[in-house]
C-alpha cells in the first residue's frame, strides 16, 4: 500500500488529544509531510500546523486527506461525510486506519466512482500475499520486539531509522501498524492479514536489498501476549532479522488489556525470542534494549538503565531521553559519513 | 460454522485419488454420515458408497452436497456448475473447502438467492471473532501439535476422540482444518482467520465445558515451520491445552514445502512447545507422541517407538498401527464405563 504525501490531517470533531493520536504521531514524525490540519467546529485538540480548508490544502499541494482521529464504535458521523465527499470531489485521496470500511458508505463510494481519487484503507490490507518461503534475503534487517504491546516499538524503530539516515546509511523504515504506515507512506498492517500469510506478508514488506542497506522493521505485540503472540511470531519469522532490539516498559503491572497476565522477565523474553528468531536466521543477535522510562524520574531511570546494561552487557537506553546512538554503534554499518 | 449432515459427496471429474482427498477423509471418518457419492462421467476415483443422483440423494435424506474434490488453479468448470445449481434448486446446502469463492459465481449466487439453501465456505470463516482474553476455561483440553505440517495431527485427534467416546467420556472433536470441519460438521479454518483474531477464534472454538468433558483440538502447522508458525502459536495459546500430543514423521527429510529447512528434534520441539503453552496454562503436560511410521516396516517401527518411549518416558504409538489406548491411559478421565 502506497500513500501519496503531503497530507492534510483531518481531526474531525475529536474531544481530546487521545482521540487524535494518529494525527499526533504524524505531526511528531513527519510534520514536513503535513501541509496542515482540518478541524470541525466542535473539535477540541489542535496541532501546531496551519488550519486549512480542503481547497487551501489542495492549493498547498496536499495529495491525501488522512483521517487522524480514532472513531468510537465504528460509526462515521454525517459531519465527517460532508468533508470526505468534498475531499474526493477535489481529487484528494483518503487514507483511513479505521476498522470501519469507508468503502461500505454509499455516498462515499459514489464519490470515488465519479472522481480520480483513491481510498486507502490501511486496516484492510491489499493482498493477496504469498505463503512465506523462509529463504534468506540480502541486506541487513533489524526488528523491534517487546515484552508487551504498546511499549514503544514504533517509536524505537523510527528513532533507529532516523539515526541511521543521519549517518548516511541506506535504510528503510518498514511499517506494520497503522500510524507507522501513514508516517512511512506505505507498509502492511500485519495484524489484519489472514493468518496463513503473516510471515509471507512480512517477507514481502522487507524484500532483498543491497548489501549495507538496513531495513528497520516495526514490531507488533509480544510473543508473551496471549491475544497476539501469533502475529508477533509470524512477523518475527517473515522479517528474518539479523538484529533485534527489545522494547520494554519497566513499571507496567500486567500485560496490556489482561489484568491477570504478568509480564515476562526481560531475560526470559530475550531467550525465547532469540530461539524463535534463530529458526530463520541462526546468526541473529541482540543490538540492545529500548526502555520506556517516562514513568520514572530521571535519576531513577538512569540507575535502572545502568544496571540493566551491566546485567545484559548490551546498550539499554530510553530513545526519547537518551537517543539510540549507543545501539547504533553496535551495528556493522557499511557506510558512515 | 455448522454444516448439516448427512452428506452427498461430490467427486467432480477428478482423475486420481489424491484429487478427492477431502471425500476420502470423510469416507474414512464419517461414512455413516454420507448417503452416497456423485461422480461426473469422466471421474476416475470411486468410493465404496452408493452412486446417487441429486434427487436420489435428497430422497435418502441428504442435507448437504460436499465438494470432496480439490480443484486446480481455482477454476470451477461449467460441468460442476450444472450440478451445483441443481443441488441448490433441490434445497441442498453446499459445503466447500475450496479457496475459490463460490459466492462470486453469478449463476450460483442467483440460485442461492432463489432457494432455501446455504452456501458454507469453510475457507472463508464467518466472523467476527473476538480478541483472545487468555482467561481459563473449565473442562479438559488436549491439543495435537507437530514437528511439521501434515504429520497426522487430524488423524491422531480423531483417533483420540473416538477412543474417548468408546470409553463413555464426554468429548468433542474441535476441527481447525477443512477436512476436519466437514467430518465434525463444524469448526473454524484457523489459518483463514485474520491474524489479530487467531487465538480469539481458538477460544471461541473450545468454550468452557463441564468438568470431566474433553475437547480434542486438531492442531495445525508447527511452531518450527517458518511459513505457518504464527498460526500454530495463536492456536496453542487460544486452545489453552491441559495436555499435548506430539505428532511426528520420523523419516521426513525437511520441513514440508521447504527443502532447505530441517526438522526440529523431538525434544527441542517438545521443550519449546511446552514453554509457549505454559504462558496460558502452567499445568500443561505431554500425554504422548503419535508417530506416523507408514514408511517403516513393522519391526523397524516397533523398535523406533520402543526406544522413543524409553527416552521420553511417554507413550509413543502409531495411531494407525497401534491405536491410542496407551496415551488415553495417561489422561485423568472422570468417567470410564
Amino acid at each position: 500500500m502506497n500513500i501519496t504525501k503531503p497530507y492534510l490531517l483531518f481531526l474531525g470533531d475529536a474531544d481530546d488529544t487521545l482521540a487524535v493520536k494518529t494525527a499526533t504521531g504524524l505531526y511528531q514524525w513527519c510534520a514536513p509531510d503535513c501541509v496542515g490540519q482540518l478541524r470541525l467546529p466542535s473539535c477540541v485538540p489542535i496541532l501546531d500546523l496551519p488550519e486549512l480548508t480542503l481547497e487551501q490544502a489542495r492549493d498547498h499541494g496536499a495529495k491525501t486527506l488522512v483521517i487522524g482521529v480514532v472513531n468510537r464504535g465504528g460509526i462515521i458521523p454525517d459531519s465527517w461525510l460532508e468533508v470526505l465527499n468534498q475531499a474526493v470531489a477535489l481529487e484528494l485521496d483518503i487514507a483511513s486506519g479505521l476498522h470501519t470500511h469507508l468503502s461500505n458508505i454509499p455516498s462515499l463510494r459514489d464519490s470515488f466512482a465519479r472522481n480520480n481519487a483513491q481510498l486507502l484503507e490501511i486496516r484492510h490490507p491489499q493482498g493477496p500475499f504469498p505463503v512465506a518461503t523462509g529463504q534468506r534475503r540480502s541486506g541487513q534487517r533489524l526488528l523491534t520486539v517487546g515484552t508487551d504491546c504498546s511499549v514503544g516499538k514504533m517509536y524505537a524503530s523510527l528513532a533507529l531509522h532516523r539515526a541511521l539516515l543521519k549517518q548516511g546509511v541506506a535504510t528503510d523504515f518498514r511499517a506494520t501498524g497503522q500510524t507507522g504506515i501513514l508516517i512511512a507512506g506505505g507498509g502492511v498492517a500485519i495484524d489484519a492479514v489472514v493468518a496463513d500469510f503473516i510471515s509471507g506478508a512480512a517477507e514481502t514488506l522487507s524484500p532483498s536489498s543491497a548489501e549495507g542497506h538496513w531495513d528497520i522493521i516495526e514490531g507488533q505485540g509480544s510473543l508473551f501476549h496471549p491475544s497476539y503472540a501469533g502475529v508477533s511470531l509470524g512477523l518475527l519469522h517473515g522479517s528474518q532479522p539479523d538484529w533485534l532490539v527489545l522494547c520494554h516498559e519497566p513499571l507496567r503491572q500486567h500485560m496490556r488489556g489482561l489484568p491477570k497476565q504478568s509480564l515476562p522477565t526481560i531475560t526470559t523474553c530475550m531467550t525465547m525470542t532469540l530461539q524463535a528468531a534463530q529458526l530463520v536466521n541462526p546468526g541473529v543477535q541482540w543490538a540492545g534494549c529500548a526502555i520506556n522510562t517516562q514513568a520514572m524520574d530521571p535519576p531513577q531511570a538512569k540507575t535502572y538503565l545502568g544496571e540493566l546494561s551491566d546485567e545484559l552487557q548490551l546498550p539499554c537506553v530510553d530513545p526519547l531521553r537518551d537517543g539510540v546512538s549507543s545501539i547504533i554503534r553496535r551495528l556493522p554499518l557499511a557506510s558512515i559519513q
